[in-house]
């Protein structure tokens, strides 16, 4: 018996949906839209149309169920599944073009990992990695909805190994960490740092921060104890994006 | 008949409910809180039982009921309601002393209140301004909750007319547009700005914007349309406060 296919992706949002047909229309399976949808709808069922694929208006409820949640925004592509890629190492010379690739370890929120997506796109990095490790959240629907596209932009690679591959990744690895690190400005100057975050509760683990070669912490004011993940990767990637 | 009071604010979560105990005890009416919290429930019981006011172990059901969410993180205080003060003008010298004074003007999600609130505070903002835009998301619980505290230990204020207070303020304003601005690296140094910003769809209203002595835009890559505004605000207080 051959294996079942994965579970499609439904991309929830007019962004998500516009990013998907910008990026790999061919992987559009089905579309559904509300009425008040239906003007930026247009130019999707056409190109559905054509490739012989079908897409329906439907009501808020309908919606809601292909959708799996009520925030979908109006419109939802059925896609197929994203592939994920191992990390090729060293880093090849073109994703060393971006001054940071995130790294994440463990960040098991979806909406932290859509929400880093975002802004990692919207700063200009390339890709993104996710590693192995078992509490790291998927690819869900709330990632790919919280990410407003920056999910279809990145490229997306998994490494299995992380201790191991952050030794042979060929740029310098920087951890984020709550204390202890120093401020990104006091990091060397770069054209490239994977910046590598950790868990919500528990941080990067142990084996990974010794393979890494810098700490980073944001000076914080103590008087809340932490940033959220993705914040803290939104404030890092631009600061170190200005070191490069 | 007297004025119905107002109806107590919920706070969820082990740090907002130490943020509240530590920051204002007496504001405390009651207590909630599962098995498993048991052992950080108890200074806060011991306290409550000295005003003689009432803490309950719960069940998980009882206390999704008692929060009105699942998202209780196993302890909530029923607490008296934050008061919101009008904003003094001129901005007093005591609240010029923390770099970047943000001002929520129509920010409508209460999830991104709150992660604004957390970030001002962790990077050590004094206070926060919440105007009477009617789109302005309120102290709700999802605000509190995903302040993890931050709501607590920042000072609020309102303002009635926006555009009117932030000439009077005494502080460079700085609004933050998602194009057209400066970067926050060209702004003038300032040992405290006003940073205004605007609804997450339609950004700072332009009598708002016509009020403001500065725009400062991040600038992106154009891959993905924008960054989240609670994203955009740690970034930017980030990025102001080093130029104080």
């Amino acid at each position: 018996m051959p294996p079942r296919p994965p579970e499609p992706d439904r991309l929830c949002g007019a962004a998500a949906v516009a990013a998907v047909f910008g990026r790999r229309p061919k992987d559009v399976l089905r579309l559904f839209y509300t009425p008040a949808r239906r003007r930026e709808a247009g130019p999707f069922c056409a190109a559905l149309a054509e490739m012989r694929r079908p897409y329906r208006e439907v009501g808020e409820e309908e919606l809601a169920r292909v959708a799996g949640t009520t925030h979908h925004g109006g419109i939802v592509a059925v896609v197929a599944r994203r592939k994920v890629s191992a990390l090729a190492l060293p880093l090849p010379a073109p994703l060393r073009m971006s001054p940071v690739l995130p790294v994440l370890d463990g960040v098991s929120n979806p909406h932290n990992l859509g929400a880093i997506a975002r802004s990692a796109a919207f700063f200009g990095c390339i890709g993104m990695v996710l590693t192995g490790d078992p509490r790291q959240a998927g690819l869900s629907d709330a990632a790919w909805r919280t990410s407003e596209g920056g999910l279809e932009v990145l490229s997306l690679w998994s490494v299995a190994d992380l201790p191991a591959a952050l030794r042979q990744l060929g740029v310098p690895t920087v951890a984020a960490v709550a204390t202890g690190g120093v401020a990104p400005e006091a990091l060397p100057p770069s054209p490239c740092v994977a910046l590598v975050l950790g868990n919500e509760e528990r941080g990067v683990s142990p084996a990974t921060l010794a393979a890494c070669d810098h700490r980073v912490t944001l000076p914080g004011s103590g008087r809340v104890e932490s940033l959220n993940v993705s914040v803290a990767a939104a404030v890092l990637i631009h600061a170190l994006s200005a070191r490069r």
